[in-house]
């Protein structure tokens, strides 16, 4: 559920009409709901209240700096990957102490700057890393702890580019590496080796691949238990799936309802790494219709988002909803067009979503692209020289820019003054 | 040819060592050897000398200011898209008079800055466009030259997303859309309706294609030639293929060679916008391993360079070769290993290239990830809230950073003092 609905056929996003904020903010813009923010987050955190586990917002699904600081205030930590999502988790207010660190390509810089910052855990994805770790932390004369990211090689149902728990993935050590470096753990003088992580993907929408997947590992802590070896951290990462089109996935209470009595029978802190199950669906992105298009094989609705301000169109063949932000009441369907929906970025590969049916879209009409909140802004770019767009937060009936639109000067910044 | 080569062993942009390149300004990091960058453009200027046509570096490409600004210092105009670029095509120091602007989407603002600017042409892409432009040239008294962009219906072989030359593409218009403009241009009162463009995609090794589509423009012009209607501009676009992997492209004289007759029949100026043939083989990404992973079903070579800095290989299953810096002599196979060169992004379309092999690979090494001039840094993110790479310009024994490196201060710059 989320707070975009239509009232008299205009869209609001909780109290604020959608259509205003377009005209007072420009387009192409994203405008994101705090209730439905705040509600993904509680409907994790009371599924999962009977375990009281570490909830880390995963900051890459969103990272902007209000979106992150809402859910902190909230009481969520901050699941990052980046020294620059460590610099932007510290600038939430946070503290370390509820910062996780994943990711295979940590620098020795980014190490330096987590364990000088007190970060909470590091989730190591590799023996070298781990090594690198080891020595940072003794430089810094700090035990730093640490989870082993397991890569339990389980394939869930999902776009190739997300699945990230299969073998031949980057990410993770196997079960025998795994269990050598638990065995050899005082080795590592300055590392407090009690965590396992695992993360098999994102936008599943089944509970089956995470109930194989923490069987696996609960095999592995129970192994690791019989040697007198005891886990306290029990990262289960994310990937929960969410409503782009008609998937039925599974809710936060279905999902923990087939994994607490498992989790229940360790007794180590489980840590949640939600992102897009939060996020997902608490942003739209507005867009403006500039031209449409009639030819004789399609017609084209050509609007001012591109691929550069939503790319996951281009990159995963996905799915987003597209509606009118006023939609013309009608009585027949003798008022349909179907369209592509296309941005005015000069390749093919731009295009928000084919064969959509509208009934009197024109010029000047608004769109929303639905379920943008996640993987959205995060991953603009500059493609084509095209600033990037402004984000807005809804609250009730206020509303309020947490990112302002770059204008023509933002592209040169890097290049004066040389 | 490009002037990256071998010198004993270690791999040199011109007179410089990519290594201390490397070590002096950091990885991931962008080079671009001038030279090469020249020579491209005089392959294009020379193979199409005897007709002297306006060579229009395709910004889009790479918009580099210096390097946009090396190319204007030698002759070349620029082929936009974007209000983005025409700003800073003007910050080059050119004047409007040798700068195309194309795409589909132009907004109203766009096409009043870059009327207010005295641009040369327009290529229209569609009647309602056509009717905006007109609008804003009479609001500015302004007569404004435009070329209709024609979609010829050609097929080259190259990847689907950057296919442009098809009907079901948003590009263009049809043979019969531009006659029935032509026929009734009058009604434009503030336009000069006499050029036509084409651009039938991006990455064509084949002359084909373009001997095809040109073919058909020709005899469209004829047509018109017979009813009164004279063409003064025919911009037949860019799209020159280049060798990423074990392509043999035509090269600039072949395809003059294959297209110059035909053009001679015309008495229309001459457009070219090539992008990629001039600046693609110009640029390398350079990056650091910071782990080598050896798994049970793959060795992964982790390098510091990730999607965000190059989006190719994920987006257009782009091959880029990619070499060691430093290379280690060796005599027999023995130590060759294969790896999957993957980027420290947290999913599983961040890779570089699959199966490469290398001997000797160590953490520390550098790789030089080749022919990431064109469609490089231009598609760059900070997904991950990664900071963009810098840029370093060599010319002879010389270097000079053309862009710096975003730092993590950059990435809160919009969200400050909101």
């Amino acid at each position: 559920m989320h707070e975009f609905r239509f009232v008299h056929n205009k869209l609001y996003c909780e109290s604020v009409s959608v259509k205003e904020l377009a005209l007072r903010y420009g387009t192409p813009l994203y405008i994101y709901s705090k209730k439905t923010l705040l509600d993904h987050y509680h409907k994790i955190e009371d599924a999962f209240k009977s375990i009281k586990p570490l909830i880390c917002y995963s900051m890459k699904a969103n990272s902007n700096l209000e979106i992150c600081r809402i859910l902190v205030k909230e009481g969520a930590g901050l699941d990052i990957v980046s020294g620059g999502e460590l610099y932007k988790a510290l600038k939430t207010g946070l503290s370390g102490s509820k910062i996780v660190y994943a990711g295979v390509g940590k620098t020795e810089d980014e190490i330096k700057f987590g364990i000088k910052n007190n970060i909470f855990l590091f989730n190591v994805e590799s023996l070298p890393e781990l090594m690198v770790i080891d020595r940072v932390a003794s430089a810094f004369k700090k035990r730093q702890s640490v989870a082993i990211r397991i890569n339990p090689d389980i394939k869930p149902k999902t776009h190739r580019y997300i699945v990230t728990g299969r073998h031949e993935n980057k990410f993770g050590v196997d079960f025998d590496t795994a269990r050598e470096i638990f065995l050899n753990r005082s080795r590592y003088q300055n590392l407090d080796i009690s965590g396992i992580h695992m993360h098999i993907g994102s936008q599943i929408v089944d509970a089956r691949p995470f109930v194989r997947a923490i069987n696996r590992m609960i095999q592995f802590v129970e192994m690791l238990g019989s040697k007198g070896i005891h886990i306290k951290w029990f990262d289960i990462g994310g990937g929960l799936g969410i409503i782009y089109s008609n998937e039925k996935p599974q809710t936060a209470k279905e999902y923990a309802s087939a994994i607490l009595p498992l989790l229940k029978r360790l007794k180590a802190k489980v840590i949640l790494e939600p992102g897009r199950f939060i996020v997902g669906n608490s942003g739209i992105l507005v867009t403006r219709v500039l031209y449409i298009k009639n030819t004789e094989r399609k017609n084209f609705a050509i609007i001012d988002a591109g691929m550069n301000d939503l790319i996951r169109p281009s990159l995963y063949d996905a799915y987003h909803e597209i509606l009118p932000v006023e939609s013309v009441p009608y009585t027949t369907k003798e008022g349909i067009s179907t369209y592509d929906v296309v941005g005015p970025i000069c390749e093919s590969g731009d295009f928000m979503g084919r064969d959509r049916k509208f009934i009197g879209l024109k010029e000047g009409s608004f769109l929303a692209i639905m379920g943008a909140g996640a993987y959205g802004f995060s991953m603009a770019s500059n493609y084509n020289l095209r600033p990037r767009p402004a984000e807005v937060l809804v609250y009730g009936k206020a509303h309020r820019l947490i990112r302002r639109r770059e204008g023509f000067s933002d592209l040169l910044r890097c290049e004066k003054g040389l």
